[in-house]
């Protein structure tokens, strides 16, 4: 009998020396850490590696490649999956429902994938019956968290692992451990750039963009075109049906291609560049810098059509339930129940989020020119100062008495 | 006795007739509403008019100049105050201190104003002994409702009247009064703007924005060239102590001096343009049309050194506090006790918001490309990923297993 | 033809001079005020009445004298509703699952009852084709309001007026229009008390209370006894699921007999007496003496399960939604949107509220002394300090290390 | 030279061998496991051990008895403090100022002690020269994460450690070292019941309540009577200045005394118990009984006495402000830069909190029975139905119409 699990690799297999040995489900990018982490997480527990690939619409090598690479380095079996549309419904599209911007900039792009890939990656744990799921991360960041608080979410038994926070696996010893192994992976001098990307975004870290004080350079962003370099305007209509966006400029479009088609034109536009200090789950402040010209144009749209078609209390209580979705979202608590119930409030919010919004995207600035709407709240006939106009202005001065009587009396003591 | 009352113009004094005349203060702008609305005041309610004209930079005519009008007009006394640099310190400050942007867009320009504005009037009414506040509010719109709240908090037995929604003093009427007495104001024709503006920004309105269809015209704007003419770009200092801002390129500046350098620089830039689709107090959806390029660069700025400078948790709330900070401020309450309470908060909060944010302005756009601060809580040592790194991974798996427990355990209820 | 519209009364039918006359709906409730309003609105406005009655649990006389007695008194046609078990079902209910408590303490009794008569106003107006809505409130209170703006959310087409408030319709008016006209109406002198009740509780106002130094008196109570007296405990178990109470005792109840046995059972031990002075949506503060024995006992079992079956973060956002909850609900906004996104929050968030809780009744006091559930998250395991703690100690430093980063870090810059 | 540290204990001093020995200060009870974890830390960690007592009015033995004993078992100094008062003044009027109550029922008693030992600590570490603080607590409450998170943001230099959780100091082996080194400590039998008290109310964990379902027994209270029990209702009348109790029947008190005096007086009374399932920061839920018959008697009078002297939409927006408070309280963020920020806005919200509130206190219930406030907001004139009522009736239409407008206008659109 011919096993691939690790601990076979170049001897006899020993599948029956150990007939029940224990699975991990390795989170797989098809990188050196994971390729490593393959054999490294092996050693360390004597377990079976699942390599685990998912793709989120970051582009880069064909799946299957990776796909055989993760077989090559020792993994007793390798999944890949196609889920960019699962991502873009299911994770991006109520990010768009929420207008959701952490720090009131950030639109989650990491934060958003992590889920995705942890359903995966427990849906592998469970037909594979691994005990364990693995990851990349290091020991800093929020991934790890959003991973193993997904995971607890998902499925609460199982454990988790991350060689690099767990096992010591730095990146030195990774390539010594790839060369030792002749694992059939490029070891060249690490790129400068730290770099996570989907379809909804892009986030890079470097060290050089650690002192706060420098700006970063054109050489950091792919998804986005130097917002100075002069270009015509492009002007889209994005149409929306409860919050989701349905067409670009009149064609039906499913989320993933609105997204894949603003991240082409907002960013051939330069637009949805971020750079910020950020808040981490883990308690120290980060210098990011993202690119995510879809998203930014998506909410942009969004938000301005909800100005139109929700009513104003419902539309100031949801900036607030967008703030903590966002946290929520950013601090890994994507399955929790709080979070369902938030989902629940935005949903019936978007409700009559009907309607175009054109917008002008030119020069790193996605632009709202116009919104019409079946749904608007939006009343000319109300809003008007010309003739026409049917708003009862003698109202005003009873309301104006009443409104602000409270304060009044507050003020007749308080003047005193 | 020659008495300057309205009743008297133009024939023989009647102060001896009417010893104990009431007395209306109001808020006038030098322009026909207000001055025709000197001599219907008095028509309507045979009170003696006082004209007050507040400069909050609204640039325009001389101060003396409109003095002398609403005098010509028929005003029994006209003061004007120059209140630029306390619109500046006491208003427009608070306004930085909170990142006030209402519905997430607008730096609240004319509700700043307002209480600047009001605080005068009753001064005013105090030193006349006056028993009402006149304005030239329509009843449809927040301005009424920030005037007369305002009133109502500061000096609660001042009534308030308004001749255009109270006095059906409709623009015709205004005109052909104006005409009849043969008042010293042109009645050329409407432009079609109605326009309201201050230091910290310009509002328009006009009637072909109503359709909000319609994009605006190059023409809507004065305080901001056009974002797309192609110019170099200009990089700015902007130093903060407090929350305060205190220098420009290293320049001091008083509050007001930032506002109106930053005008200018981000004006030439095409930066604060604001186009939206808006929720009145008064229960309507309106389209505004703004441009308030010092009020955009300088939340800019404040909202990430804040970034840099403010723990986490106290970040968090803050955002919920500034979002109803400027909803009561944009609703008129700001003398009311709530308003104050939240200014202690921000106050607190903006205690360490020292040091410098460098911002490339350019193409309508505000960008920030460093931060540099003796009170930051950014960290090198912990952030770095580079040798050096002093933060405790290993702190991480007991933080997640913790973290996540109480969603763990709802999860293990939930998913059978 | 024999019409029985109020301008008929006593005289030949002018029906056929009026071909079509306006019709009014009017809330009735049987007694003096809306008796005499259903002749003053004639009079007043020349339309025909509709009188409507809505039992909500009010208790008094039989819906048919009531019915009798509006036709009596000049209404053209007379409607009645049992309406109980819709206001149990339909208005109770949301406000236990919010844990309704305005200001902490009042149930919102009346701010209940409201909606659910709103509903049955507006489907006679559509049903009888009537053009404005007719109800008793002063100008003053509360109610007028939730009248009006559930009647512009239900039907925003239909009018609104109110007799006391518009037409000057004062008691002693009322009287003498009612002895004048030979109404079938008790005109003896008016109680001291002024009484609002349902099955969700009663609210009384007398004058010797608004002075708000004075203690009530026993003579204010109906629903509950004096808790000073001595009388043995009662101990009930309330079967709660999906937040919904549905069996006391292990017997099935709807929600109308879980209110009616709870008031009737803590009514008897003094439970639910409120004394408070409180925040009239008109800007007023006024004092309120409550009953509300059976929302009280169902509000405080509801708490308690959910504290042990919802998790913590889920738990803790729920009570800022109950706080805004009960703030609209109080505030007349029964039917906004803001309302039903809220609500879609809740629900979700009483998904697993499964469960019973012993209480015991007694001395004015529901406490709770015993939980269990199927849907239980306290986990004994976890919990106990015994042997068989599950409870993963080693984790704790590392949780509280990372938990008390970043307000360690603002120490190290504050304390310097 | 007669060293008093662990190590030399029944030998030779070592002082000489160890100049710079490390310094451990430990809070310290007087009880076995602290008394006990003297030598234990010493063994451990080599280091000498500085014990500090804190009175926060927790009754027992005398300071001084304490000082002995710690002495007697090892540490090499021993400090006690009364910090009734300061506890009181700086922990506990917060508190009330707040009406805080986590959870909406606990008054967060221990959560309030342990920042005032913190304090205490870290100034006998700073005295001492000590490198780390210790504390009793185990892996799995509250208590922990107060005292680690308190000295980070008081000291972030000085290290933490728990013998219990961190060195596996069970109780048996407790007792087993107590018993082996002869330490002045009684090793009887220990008693069910796991208490911390303290001036402002008492906990008790034990076995029998860790199930849910069984009822709290009398035996388990110690600061009230059994509420059931027939006894006379007793009066008392609390006057407030800015929100601070400062007499008791119109004799001044401090803040210590009007704890103290209401927690015999509402104590007597059976006031003040609570049994409840409560969130803890660890993630897990725990059944909790506390019983705090002054803090619950002068929050009940507090929180009334705002329902009259705060303005309407500060009170509704404190109410959002304490519940954070409270849960950054229990989560051990005391010292955490967003509790100082939302002290300002509730200090700020206490500015008008004057005058009397009269309390009926019986059966184990505080009932408010009359206010009486120079700073009231409660207009007789304005809430009286009586004559003399200046409320403007007539306004109340046009407020309502307006009021109504935004939820209207979506009515319109909803309904079709």
């Amino acid at each position: 009998m011919q096993c691939n699990a690790y601990s076979c690799i170049g001897r006899e297999c020993t599948a029956e020396e150990n007939p029940v040995t224990e699975r991990v489900v390795l989170a797989y990018s098809g990188g050196l850490d994971t390729s490593v982490a393959i054999g490294w997480i092996a050693e360390e527990t004597g377990a079976e590696v699942i390599a685990v690939a998912v793709d989120v619409g970051q582009g880069g090598e064909d799946l299957d490649v990776i796909r055989k690479r993760a077989l090559a380095c020792g993994a007793v079996e390798a999944e890949v999956a196609d889920a960019r549309d699962e991502f873009a419904d299911e994770y991006c599209l109520p990010a768009i429902k929420a207008n959701a911007l952490y720090m009131d900039r950030y639109p989650l792009v990491s934060a958003l994938s992590r889920p995705t890939i942890v359903k995966h990656l427990v849906a592998a744990a469970r037909k594979h019956g691994a005990t364990t799921v693995a990851h990349g991360c290091t020991g800093k960041g929020n991934d790890q968290v959003r991973f193993e608080a997904g995971i607890a979410a998902l499925a609460p038994g199982l454990k988790c692992i991350a060689p690099v926070r767990d096992y010591a696996m730095t990146r030195d010893r990774a390539i010594a451990f790839c060369e030792e192994k002749q694992l059939p992976i490029a070891t060249t001098k690490k790129s400068p750039y730290s770099i996570d990307q989907n379809v909804f975004g892009r986030a890079v870290e470097t060290g050089f963009l650690e002192d706060i004080w420098n700006a970063p350079i054109e050489d950091v962003y792919e998804y986005t075109s130097n917002p100075a370099a002069p270009r015509e305007a492009d002007e889209v209509i994005i149409t929306f049906e409860q919050g989701v966006p349905v067409a670009v400029d009149g064609r039906p479009v499913t989320v993933l291609q609105a997204v894949q088609q603003l991240n082409e034109r907002a960013g051939a536009q330069g637009i949805g560049r971020i750079d910020m200090v950020e808040d981490r789950l883990v308690g120290i402040k980060s210098r990011e810098v993202y690119e995510a010209p879809g998203a930014i144009a998506l909410i942009t749209a969004h938000q301005e059509l909800e100005n139109v078609t929700v009513e104003r209390e419902l539309a100031r209580y949801k900036r607030q339930v967008e703030q903590r979705w966002g946290e929520l979202v950013y601090d890994g608590q994507w399955f929790s129940p709080l979070k369902r119930a938030l989902d629940g409030f935005i949903d019936e919010a978007n409700q009559h989020v009907n309607g175009d919004i054109r917008m002008t995207l030119h020069g790193g600035r996605a632009v709202v020119t116009g919104r019409r709407s079946e749904s608007s709240l939006y009343d000319f006939d109300l809003a008007t100062y010309d003739t026409g106009d049917t708003f009862d202005q003698a109202a005003a001065k009873g309301f104006i008495d009443i409104y602000s009587l409270s304060s009044k009396i507050a003020a007749k003591r308080d003047l005193t």
